[in-house]
């Protein structure tokens, strides 16, 4: 069993108007020194997979097809072994 | 100049219908050993501030007050020091 986190950001020069609006939200709330915001998705993946090759191939393959748009988005992710 | 990387997930116990739609999206897929699906959100922040314990009591201020609803949601943060 593999749990996988998926960090999903936009790519560099990708407009990010929810990440502005919580900008403009803390320097409203006095966070003045918030230099700039950019919001991206955190997903936790359990994977009922034996072994690490195979885990990697079939995260990789999930955002390439679902998780994440390729066009405006980046990704990475890290995985690691568990116990249930 | 800090940059800080803060994972906010829903807890334990909270149900997430989001990654319930996604888990059955990867099942439909064929990714028939996706166990389970949490999504949550990943923010970075770029804050102009000299000291590490200033940025950190900052970005856990801001957790509290705007970028968590610390109800239903558990967050975690990474600082570093960055140079622009």
């Amino acid at each position: 069993m593999f749990k996988a986190n998926v960090y999903v950001t936009l790519r560099t020069g990708v407009l990010d108007p929810q990440g502005k609006a919580v900008r403009e939200s803390l320097l409203s709330l006095g966070y003045d020194e918030t230099q700039e915001v950019r919001i991206g998705k955190f997903i936790e993946l359990t994977l009922d997979v034996d072994k690490y090759e195979v885990a990697k191939e079939r995260v990789r393959e999930m955002c390439e097809k679902l998780l994440v748009n390729t066009v405006i988005e980046d990704y990475r992710f890290e995985l690691k072994e568990v116990t249930l």
